[in-house]
């Protein structure tokens, strides 16, 4: 086990009616004047927006808005809202959708007391020393991002998609999860969801580190959760229960608790990150791609830790951990498959991707030799697009 | 699955030299003067406490000690420190020890700011709304109380061991945990820690709430690594990788995560704190003695956990639920038997146990119906007591 520092500061409500707890949450830190930060017109035309902003005038806290957020969120948006919390003297964020929402609100509060540009984060130029308090209204149990100091900006210029990693600064403070916001997600995005969730545990779950027996069965744990779950939340919407269990697997799935104590992967991320950032496709759809083919080339350069899932989660028994990894990665993409989810570009919409542009992009922004798991060059992330031909 | 609130702000500092971070820690949370708590010889012995106190010198914290602490806590030291800490106006205090050094610094942090007696706090007529921070170094992996917002305090007159609960107050600021600290650890006590974190999770499982699949696969997921990682810390004391899987273990048993989303038991802890606080026994011990006691009885009276427990972590395969269950208690005793933990009153040094004292003490502190599980009134706990002659 290698040496960690964890910390997950944010306070979680969780159950029927928690978003009604956004003002009491806010005032208990101090804020008077916050910015409400959300999506497309979901959570307006489902009452949910009304009903938050409601909740505020009540406890007499004032907010501006803004709206409009985008999946893979950009740089503009981020900008504007840096620009009107400065303007308004804007104390505090509380973002009321799923991980792009979510992202923006952190983005926008990393870089409101930030003298440089904002992006300086994320380019790797500067380091988040402080931020503006972040609250959430979750809609969508995926990114995690209710739970981690994570937040990925796709920049323009370029399309450069980056992840920014905080160890406490972007933590929300709080979190607010009812299941039932989710009742109405429709089947694509609580697919995608699944596989989003899953993709944050695999990438902590390959890992070169040994002896990390209890990071591994919590992880495995929560995949068997999610696994278990997930026919349910597609078969009926509206099962409280089930989609309580997805809800929290999602935040324990990147809160970091599937991660303590060894080196992370992450190399399925930053390859659909590459996609999504040229195709605008959704993620979780993008991940569930790239995480059968990432997978297959492990199995034949690395196959240890493929077969120890393939063992532990989905009950394969054969001795050989090449065999093993693959027979777990046929289970998995059946799974995916049950799911509605594509498994290949051409299911992803994307008949002829342009692989080179998506390899040299990659590298460009993560540099020549990436993974934590295994160390891949420009020949074998390719190799792992083609996989996923 | 339950609404729930979960917060768990602790900073955990986890690795070989943790304990050098306690200082820079301190700096941190703005302390400039502190109480340093600790136990009996052991940590003075074999220089980290010498270290520890080198290493707030170092950065110019100033420190008053209380040392002396005894396994099972009493009223008496506690109320000596909150003296010392007024005094000498104190802002922070630093518990260098297991549980028992710990709970006893929480306690002091509790009544420092506090204007009535402390034990208000523990005989439920007062709530901690302020207290001193805590920061810990860990050096038995047990009580879990290094993530917890529990604290375990004896009342000398009248002899009543009550655990207090907070969400928040008492929770620890940071906790530096070192596995190598645990290496010289005497056999006994590091069973007696493995029977108590195990304890904290079944407290959490045998639960009636229903459909709790995330919590219960999470908790089955720390069960399953401490019985694996156990036998190791034991034949070789000094395997760092087995330590540390058992250390983090002990704190994710009792930080919370274990219980989310779900009513809690606690019975079999409130029966062996009557034990230990009329007999002296080592808490750990008497769990691994009243464990079995209590699961025995669920068995012939509500199987279903039990079994799901048995088939979950012992992979038993009966379908009969009070069969699968009653398996599971076999399993698990003969765990505990190959840990050298006592399994009967009579194994813990206590020939004739009175059962009616401590039925009688269990009810006046607990009231007339306990558990959380499945409702207990004296005729049920004092067979319980029995089936652990």
């Amino acid at each position: 086990m290698d040496n960690f520092t964890y910390c997950t500061p944010t306070k979680y409500v969780f159950g029927r009616g928690a978003e009604l707890n956004a003002a009491a949450e806010l005032k208990a830190l101090g804020l008077g004047k916050v910015m409400v930060v959300y999506g497309g017109g979901s959570a307006v035309r489902s009452g949910l927006l009304g009903r938050v902003l409601e909740n505020l005038d009540a406890f007499g806290i004032v907010h501006v808005e803004l709206g409009g957020i985008e999946p893979n969120p950009t740089d503009p948006k981020v900008r504007e809202g840096i620009d009107v919390c400065r303007r308004e003297h804007i104390e505090g964020l509380l973002a009321v959708g799923g991980g792009s929402v979510i992202d923006t609100a952190k983005a926008i509060a990393a870089g409101v007391p930030y003298h440089g540009d904002f992006w300086d984060f994320w380019a790797g130029k500067a380091t988040v020393e402080k931020a503006l308090p972040v609250g959430v209204v979750l809609t969508i149990p995926a990114a995690g991002s209710e739970g981690s100091g994570n937040s990925v900006i796709t920049l323009l210029d370029g399309l450069h998609k980056i992840s920014l990693r905080t160890d406490y600064w972007l933590r929300p403070k709080f979190a607010l999860l009812n299941p039932e916001l989710t009742f109405t997600l429709p089947p694509a995005q609580t697919a995608a969801g699944i596989a989003d969730m899953m993709a944050h545990i695999f990438e902590r779950y390959f890992s070169p580190t040994q002896d990390v027996e209890i990071t591994d069965r919590v992880a495995e744990g929560v995949l068997m959760t999610i696994i278990e779950e997930a026919p349910k939340v597609m078969a009926r919407p509206d099962d409280y229960q089930a989609r309580a269990n997805i809800m929290w697997s999602g935040t324990l799935a990147h809160n970091g608790i599937c991660g303590t104590g060894r080196k992370e992967d992450w190399v399925s991320h930053f390859m659909e990150h590459e996609i999504s950032a040229v195709y605008g496709v959704t993620h979780g759809a993008g991940l569930a791609v790239m995480l059968p083919a990432f997978m297959t080339f492990m199995a034949h350069h690395a196959p240890a830790k493929g077969a120890h899932l393939a063992r532990r989660v989905f009950g394969i028994s054969e001795p050989d951990d090449t065999a093993a990894a693959l027979a777990g990665i046929t289970a998995l993409k059946s799974f995916f498959g049950s799911l509605g989810l594509p498994l290949t570009f051409k299911e992803l919409g994307i008949e002829n991707p342009d692989i080179d542009l998506l390899v040299k992009k990659l590298h460009e922004n993560k540099g020549e030799v990436i993974g934590g798991y295994y160390p891949l060059r420009v020949a074998d992330t390719a190799a792992i697009y083609r996989l996923a031909l």
